[in-house]
């Protein structure tokens, strides 16, 4: 086996979760892209909007970039776009209705000029310089999503991205089991595949639970209706739209992500929403309350949503009103849940009706579960098997699950972003280590939100700050004025009141006998007296100008 | 029915959850307070170490509270006792493990010369002033909890705080179904019962469940086991000691909060853990891996922990070792999720096997279910009901639970803390609004951070800070040095140190323009410089000082 014919697979993206929002592929230099999505930042990720991933090592191989293949059009899957085509001008192959929301988000950030975009078809196969890729149908919340077959002369290479083995979804297409089948004769040598739901036994509810939990909601409402979800969960809008027109209401919808989307799947067919039930969202606020079903976003309880809005009294389009059912139809994700909590217990004390999935089935999980895990395996009997779209716990699990139905524990590879794993002769092996971490965007800017400055802030919220001015007298080394001290974040203003004062006699005893001579010591000092008075270390900043 | 017989009910601390870490009960001015706890900060609470109930209500009234009655001995119904007792100097009420529980707790604080404590036993009663309190025996995850039967002139009153209904609790002492079966033929006025559990459907799980599942931990474990769990569970280590003897295994105890605790139970005999059993934790460190399991906190990942310190490799008295097993046997208390799997990702990193509630049945809740919750209900047969021990969502199940089991909707009371509620003439009435909030410690200051540092902070961490210094001839109004500037949080070194030149230059000609005459005009055109440039808002200080 020549050294050439060898594939080097990348996970670069997800903010802990292997290859969720970005993976490449390299195959003598050249070099294809899967997906290219945005994370939204954790609890301690303070003043970030979305983080994207870190594809250093493929702007420094730009001309050896190929294409970007993309799976689905969920937002950790195409949301970093926008910031790709700035870097890449390359093919970008999507299903329609990706190609559809793509093109939605691209228009909505004036980027649509830069990205050339080709759509494929389930069934369909591209042939771009050594790798040929195939595409097949998979089953996950929204539709047209595809999993990658991918050859090189190194091998056979499924991707499963996203999916579930729903044998009754929303769209009534299933996943290409016969499909996976057929890899699975021709003879996989690496699997890569979803481990969302690794530690969850069992199979994840079909799609078509949710009908019937929607059927009941819409039974038992008196009032109006406002069902929040992601702007990027088209099925569940379809499944509302179901529900509203058995149940006599019209839909509207707000929001301009979500009117957006709904727009485009409409136009492309994939919501089969007839004209006559959709209702503009002024019109809807006219109607009787019995006769209306809102959708929107804010189902993680976003404080900027419609949702987050109407649970603070906020909103400016509409308020809540008396009799009004609200149902949070998505799941919390991991960090959301404090945020959904509080905007739950808001929305109850404005009147409210809520439900969430903690009390009805009006949310399933897109990802397969252990059962559906095993039987991918089992029906693709692959040589190789590597979890992705997971974090380390999720991956572990997968990997012994793979085990546990014949992978040998040394075909199972479990590593982390930026971690090559490399597929030649018919082997899979780890390959070097390149930076594999994700970047921070904040407004317009892109990266320049280190580690280090998030830890800055951490202190600063952790403590708050002092700053103190000094003017000194050049000549006679004396205060020409009291020190002016003020403090944020630290204590309240009464307690600042008493506590000022207090640092300024002390700093200007200091002063007076002699010994200090530049702001480290003072700085020392005086958090030296803090701490023994607050036991708290805020961050002291002390300008010390000496003058005549 | 004379307004003489008004019984106050008082909902004080909680954090949300309503009377979770006091309730007060106010009759004819007299008071007697139940629990004082301590909450653990949400993510946006920023450099808060924790949470305890606002009870300036009750200051204000000193001369008034007779005595302080704690249910059990977890940290959020006596954590906050230290604080308790500078304010109060009054008899504190508690079973045998919770009084030792206590005053371990308070000896640790040097406050043990302040508590006044009075033990007292299931089926004893307490007349204090018009107050006839009656404990009875209920199962919880610790020993020796109670609830309590309050009756004055206003009616009975029952106070369930945390239980469950488990048949086969670790100590074998089931909640006690007579008494409270006793008090339904009295006739019970208003029951208040624990709501936590209110939208989950079923039974708890037994404690019992949890024994097969160490069992099968230790059947396969090849190296050492640490079991993490809460201080104050001491029920855990009980099952943890049993699984221990039966696969001949020694157990130590790490942290000097468990090691106090377990020393206390063991003394009172709550635990039944042969001395042959137990080995210091320095000689367990020294004796073969499968001969020891060690026990220690950090189940909810705090980076302080043992554990959370065993995951990022920063533990000083030992290190993980190849094979070793840890258990996290609690469940994420909502908030955590994020902080446990990173703790979770960095110990597999790190090599350790890791069992925690998501994938083996080693944690069971400690709140009754719906089924308990209504069986409870039924068994009491309140004439009114109030749920406490949640948040809004959380009580409003219950009190929809409550109309399920034939309550009637005018007889259930939702309330949250700070409002009080009045049982009078034998009907539960809403009274007046007090104080329900709660106050921040940390370190040594109680109470000194509002909720207006906490926005402060949280802007100083959202967007960071520039500091600038500027020093004018006072009498030509010109720059007598170059403005300094720093940045924290702000933007990284680099980019740093691309920008403040150029703010510099933008000062330097906006005073040299003129029209710049204080400080707030020139913290204006910076903040709209940055903002144009950066997109974020950081806070901006200026000290102007004019010299000769």
């Amino acid at each position: 086996m020549s050294k050439k014919n060898k594939l080097r697979i990348i996970p670069l993206g997800g903010l802990g979760e292997v290859g969720k929002n970005m993976m490449a592929y390299e195959f003598g230099g050249d070099i294809i892209v899967v997906d290219a999505g945005i994370m939204f930042p954790k609890n301690d990720m303070l003043g970030v909007d979305y983080i994207i991933p870190d594809y250093e090592y493929l702007k420094k191989r730009a001309n050896r970039v190929l294409g970007l293949f993309i799976t689905h059009g969920h937002e950790d899957h195409i949301g970093a776009i926008q910031h790709f085509v700035d870097d890449f001008s390359v093919p970008i192959y999507a299903t329609p209705l990706t190609r559809g929301l793509i093109e939605g988000k691209l228009a909505r950030n004036n980027a649509q000029h830069k990205a050339q975009i080709k759509t494929i078809q389930a069934g369909d196969h591209t042939k771009i310089g050594p790798f040929m890729v195939e595409y097949f149908h998979v089953s996950h919340s929204i539709p047209d999503c595809v999993g990658m077959a991918i050859t090189t002369n190194a091998g056979l290479v499924v991707h499963m991205s996203d999916f579930k083995l729903d044998h009754t979804p929303v769209d009534g297409w299933p996943t290409d089991f016969a499909k996976l089948a057929e890899y699975s004769m021709r003879g996989v040598d690496l699997l890569l595949s979803d481990s969302t739901n690794a530690e969850r036994p069992g199979w994840t509810p079909s799609e078509a639970v949710i009908g019937p939990a929607f059927d009941k909601v819409f039974s038992e409402a008196k009032g109006r209706i406002i069902v929040a979800t992601f702007a990027s969960l088209i099925s569940r809008v379809q499944q509302v739209a179901d529900s509203a027109a058995k149940y006599g209401r019209k839909m509207a919808i707000a929001g301009p992500s979500m009117v957006d989307n709904v727009k485009i799947a409409r136009k492309m067919k994939y919501l089969n929403i007839p004209d006559s039930l959709i209702v503009p969202i002024d019109q809807a606020l006219n109607m009787q309350n019995h006769k209306v079903v809102i959708m929107c976003t804010g189902s993680q309880g976003e404080p900027s949503s419609i949702v987050g809005r109407l649970s603070a009294g906020t909103n400016r389009q509409f308020d809540l009103k008396e009799g009004d059912t609200i149902v949070l139809s998505s799941h919390p994700i991991p960090g959301n849940e404090e945020t959904i909590s509080k905007t739950i217990n808001r929305l109850l004390r404005r009147g409210a009706k809520v439900i969430h999935d903690g009390i009805a089935p009006i949310h399933v999980s897109g990802h397969a579960a252990q059962e559906e895990q095993k039987l991918l395996i089992n029906l693709v009997r692959p040589k190789h098997f590597m979890p992705i779209h997971g974090e380390l716990r999720q991956l572990m699990r997968h990997a012994e699950l793979a085990q546990q139905v014949g992978v040998p524990a040394e075909n199972t590879i479990v590593v982390e972003n930026g971690q090559v794993v490399e597929l030649v002769g018919r082997k899979v092996l780890r390959g070097e280590r390149i930076p594999g971490d994700y970047v921070f965007v904040t407004g317009e800017s892109i990266g320049d939100i280190d580690h280090d400055v998030m830890k800055e802030r951490s202190q600063l919220a952790r403590n708050g700050i002092m700053l103190i001015d000094i003017s000194l007298d050049k000549l006679t080394g004396k205060l020409l004025h009291a020190p002016e001290i003020i403090t944020r974040g630290f204590v309240s203003p009464e307690d600042a009141e008493a506590l000022i004062p207090e640092v300024r006699t002390r700093i200007m005893e200091l002063i007076h006998n002699g010994g200090i001579d530049d702001e480290k010591d003072l700085i020392n000092a005086v958090k030296s007296y803090l701490h023994q008075e607050t036991k708290r270390r805020p961050m002291v900043f002390v300008t010390l100008g000496k003058h005549k």
